[in-house]
């Protein structure tokens, strides 16, 4: 497949579109206008572009809030018919943008927006969302149902289907992780994900489905499963390793969730260091066989997929072997990856001699 | 138009549908379930059924968290081509629901489904956020814009948006209000909306632009202005009028935000009593015209619309001239329209010898 094909098909995911880009500079003066209209108690502590924000309750106390939906994975579930498990990924998207501020998550509303409500999808969705609220230690005290056909749309008529959630949690004041004291010479740590998660999907999809003609129930033996299988797996939530590990003390200078943009996403730390990755997390074949399917270049796979890393942390280098412990204790693959550089917002990945500079 | 034609078109608005009833009905075991996952502090306080639930943060201090959209206004708006008022119904369809708690709205993430960004409707969208939440006193800490064009539509091909939010308030855990200490005999208190607000929209414009055929541009006498004006006339905001009642110590048993399921929300209060409405505030022209439009029975007529009431207060007799002062103070006309009775959850508008009985 020539490289314009890959270049149309992405220009149509959202992800860091130029329309989507000029849109949110359009909306961001006025949002941030607000800021202003809560001085004290209920003030926002952060700027926008962090992976949650944080509200000041008072008392050295703050709220952690972030919202975030599952996108178009949804689509991959309508097409399998198979709605248990994006409710995990519903709350994963949001609990793993919370921890990343030093916060504990405690709660998550959800937004379910449909074209006609079914009563045994509405059922799978509850599981999902059950399942992930387990997985994070939270609870779902309320949400949002509408049902708006003429706004919903999905894989075909009636299916349409949107989920949305919002997360909240707590951190002291005195312990908001921006990334702020993060210096050169500081470790990487790469966590690993269990695939996709929830970013990129429209890109694999269109890849994947349209153009490679994958089919979603077919076998594919590099996956050992099939493709919808893999595509569904659900977002990996870091939260009880995050959690404990901030509970027990261990300085985290930044908790980076590695959602749409990749590897840039390591450029939203706060301070002015770069990100020199020598031994990356392996990726799973999942991207492989995207990468294949569009021969899209490797530089472009690491700004749209996580491939292989959901979370990273950074820390200093003789905390590295407690937070390691830490994540394999909770089951998740992890290992130093590199350090932090002189070169500010600036992500190499030295073994494939490849650099990108962030804008954030 | 036949009462037939006027059920056919309800039957699709997901209000109180049969399918949307069940379909919680399928949801709510698991999301039910959460609440034992949070012990202690981020504990859910309320149950699920109130405007919003609490969460305990510990230390006496509440947490109040509630997600809505705006639902099918949003569709005069694409209509319109018009969004600069659409911001102000979401923040008000989320406030108006936290403060029935008792909680101060501190703050609301708004959450931004398109299928293609535009940057001119964006700037239009932050206006109206922005008004929305100068008008409440609260800050908008961040959002989410999600470009998912497979899976939002709207009036014509491009234009699909969906626009949620969700918004967080603070209340000491022994002021939070659910309506439990209402008596018989209590005053019943109405305060005007401005219209239909984002309630009813899906229902009234079959009626008026399918059925009735009016065009949202026409000029309508009885309303003084054009069709789509009056429906996309923002919804009012009740927050700074309720929060100096709650600031000021008036002890106010009940706040009720007059939703989809009109007069019925009323049966949302805790305790066990009837709502005897004698003196209903007057609905304006809008509604006749929707009625007419589509000969809809007046008793289903306060079961879907505002019916002019977009907020009702519940109190002692004696606290209702403080209260209606304070409601004056803010530009809210109010009074009194009837009182708490003996028969629970059963509400009966007097003058037009109606009477309906809730399922909360």
């Amino acid at each position: 497949m020539p490289e314009s094909n890959y270049l149309d098909a992405y220009s149509g995911t959202g992800v860091s579109s130029d329309a989507a880009s000029r849109s949110l500079r359009e909306l961001l003066p006025s949002i941030k206008k607000t800021f202003a209209l809560r001085q004290g108690t209920g003030r926002p502590v952060l700027d926008i572009g962090f992976f949650a924000n944080v509200l000041d309750l008072g008392g050295g106390q703050g709220l952690a809030i972030s919202t975030d939906g599952v996108g178009t994975k949804i689509l991959v579930a309508e097409r399998l018919g198979k709605y248990d498990t994006i409710g995990i990924d519903c709350v994963a998207m949001n609990v793993n943008d919370v921890i990343c501020v030093g916060a504990e998550p405690i709660a998550m509303v959800d937004y379910i927006g449909v074209e006609m409500a079914d009563p045994s999808v509405f059922r799978e969705l509850g599981k999902g969302l059950l399942r992930g609220a387990e997985l994070s230690g939270i609870s779902i005290p309320g949400g949002e149902v509408a049902q708006v056909a003429e706004m919903i749309r999905g894989v075909s008529d009636g299916r349409g289907l949107d989920l949305v959630g919002t997360c909240v949690g707590l951190v002291p004041l005195d312990r908001v992780i921006t990334g702020s004291d993060v210096v050169e010479g500081d470790a990487l740590i790469g966590l690993a994900s269990s695939g996709i998660h929830s970013n990129g999907l429209t890109l694999a999809r269109r890849l994947l489905l349209d153009s490679a003609r994958f089919n979603l129930n077919s076998h594919v033996a590099d996956l050992g499963r099939t493709l919808g299988e893999e595509l569904l797996e659900p977002t990996t939530i870091y939260v009880k390793f995050a959690v404990e590990a901030l509970r027990a003390g261990i300085p985290i200078k930044a908790l980076v969730h590695i959602t749409g943009d990749g590897l840039l996403n390591l450029t939203r730390v706060a301070a002015p260091v770069g990100f020199d990755i020598e031994d990356p997390v392996e990726a799973p074949p999942i991207f492989d066989i995207i990468q294949r399917a569009g021969e899209v270049p490797v530089e472009e796979m690491f700004k749209v997929f996580n491939m292989g890393m959901g979370l990273s942390a950074i820390v200093a280098p003789e905390e590295a072997g407690g937070l390691l412990d830490l994540a394999g204790k909770h089951g998740h693959p992890a290992k130093v990856i590199g350090h932090t550089s002189r070169e500010p917002k600036t992500v190499r990945l030295i073994p494939r001699g490849l650099a990108w500079k962030g804008s954030h």
